[in-house]
């Protein structure tokens, strides 16, 4: 009898054990057969060999995303700008004073335009080196209402916004790769975080439903939230003042913030990241960084050192020296989005 | 045989399964049986009851916890303090400008009386209304170094330092009805966390080990952290200056910045609680608040309206108009210390 217990106890151990992944023929699918991937399963086996010289306990497998470019697409514009020119569009008919606003200028040309041709804004129009006019544009449509409401406004345009060019909700088109990435490290242990320069409160509606990732998992950029009491009631209303900008030197020092360990893994596509990667792959132990690099003009866009968006430089010169591994958007990814599968 | 192996497995899924612990005589052996352990057990079952009307998923069970006062000791001084004391002195040779600093005069004199009398510092002689001069204290112990650094300090320190009543490291001065209430609630899918006052590089090194807390479950105050690279290696430098005070209304914000949804159980023992309690069960659906209230002279501390540390009254006074729960540490604590169990 007792044979039998243990037989059908060892049978339900091996259903239940977090390798049960591995029993699938592959974990990464939309990944082709080559050198990014081949360093991506090679690092995750080294750090869960039990026993072996560069295993790595669960609680400290932590893997940090970048968003923009990395997890999602970020043209023609970061999505977070498309959706602070809707929300400008929707908000000014009670701000009749943005009209005068001098930093709205920008944008001011983009919604005159529209009135005159009637068509959809197109976010090319405004300049996106006009950083200081960006800002000034996000934090005005992005503070003054409660945490729940700007929630509940990010919920309403992620279902009813649409990509310029694919014509779909905006959480669409994000890359089947590293979604199956993603999950393929949580499958093995790892705690997975989102580390982007994009607004935390932007993000944390959707990236359970989308990503698997949880909001206490997501670190961003932060305006000041303050508590108050109206009517009787606790809120926190968000203020229009930018607390803190998770972007370059401010990636590793969030991390810290927020996680209060370092990352054994990091991935990115930009200069943006390029601190996250070296802080990362900085520390002893077995380190994985990868940059996806956008390379397929046709299946969704081709750019790095000279873009304004998600320009990726030095990131990729000094790439070969830190280590870190470049995914090769046309080369290693056989499909880019969940829906073309 | 397939009998033999269902009950086998049957076995091993209640052995298993999350209310695993419901199975045992009573998962909080250090409470005595009164209204506070009644109304914290019957909140777990309300909200881990499936199919109940106030069912919970786990994802939302999220319980914040204060730490001094409210699970380690706060007397005679915040142990914080004691650290920074201690840091003083260690490091004062290196600091000769210290002794001419203007706001370093009250714990100039706590150091000038050792040095007379060649006793151990007795931190009740720093004056602690003097909150500026003690913010400086810890800013400037507290910063200069890599975070790593800090770290091995604060480890350094929790394994010699000991407690000036207790005679212990200041790690056995945790409550031990309140470590139990912490697994307890994990036992039942809860994610706890603290969120402190106190300084969160300070709790990190060591919640894991004594709480069950990993570090990125640790809120707390924090001083600003600056990327840098020192010869060749990236390092994260601890800057002396205040980036974000944790405590009264800056707790419902800090949560709302790390965790990004609102907790459904909230521990604190003063009004630096208040805040949190108060946006914690505000909001819909079962929630729990409790207040850990000093009544002990002779195993602790009595103390709560006229303490300059853990100041306990207007939570005190609105805690039955809001429903939250006295934890009246005489009555309700078999014991205080897991040394004394």
């Amino acid at each position: 009898m007792w044979g039998l217990i243990r037989a059908a106890l060892i049978a339900l151990l091996v259903i239940t054990a977090p390798s049960a992944a591995c029993a699938q023929n592959d974990p990464l699918p939309s990944w082709n057969d080559g050198a990014a991937k081949t360093a991506i399963m090679a690092f995750v086996a080294r750090v869960t060999t039990a026993g072996g010289s560069d295993y790595v306990a669960p609680e400290a497998r932590i893997a940090t995303f970048d968003n923009d470019g990395t997890l999602w697409c970020e043209q023609p514009v970061y999505f977070q700008v498309a959706f602070a020119l809707d929300r400008l569009k929707a908000m000014a008919a009670q701000h009749p004073e943005w009209k005068t606003r001098k930093s709205f200028k920008a944008v001011k040309t983009v919604l005159e335009k529209d009135r005159k041709n009637g068509a959809e804004s197109d976010p090319k129009a405004l300049d996106a080196s006009d950083e200081k006019a960006l800002l000034d544009v996000v934090t005005a449509t992005h503070a003054g209402m409660s945490t729940e409401a700007f929630a509940q406004s990010v919920l309403d345009w992620i279902a009813t916004a649409r990509h310029p060019r694919f014509k779909r909700p905006y959480t669409d088109l994000v890359y089947a790769p590293m979604v199956e990435l993603l999950s393929f490290l949580r499958r093995n242990g790892f705690k997975t975080y989102i580390v982007s320069g994009g607004g935390v409160e932007f993000m944390r509606p959707w990236t359970e439903r989308v990503y698997g990732i949880p909001p206490e998992q997501v670190i961003g950029s932060a305006i000041h939230v303050q508590y108050q009491v109206r009517d009787g009631r606790p809120v926190l209303v968000r203020l229009p003042e930018i607390a803190f900008i998770d972007d370059r030197a401010g990636k590793p020092a969030g991390i810290q913030r927020a996680i209060g360990r370092r990352p054994i893994a990091a991935f990115g596509n930009s200069d943006g990241d390029y601190e996250m990667l070296r802080w990362t792959t900085a520390g002893p132990g077995p380190r994985l960084g990868l940059i996806v690099h956008h390379t397929d003009a046709a299946r969704e866009w081709a750019y790095d050192r000279e873009s304004s968006v998600g320009r990726l430089a030095r990131a990729l010169d000094d790439a070969p020296r830190y280590g870190w591994i470049i995914a090769d958007m046309k080369d290693d990814w056989k499909v880019i989005y969940p829906f073309q599968k």
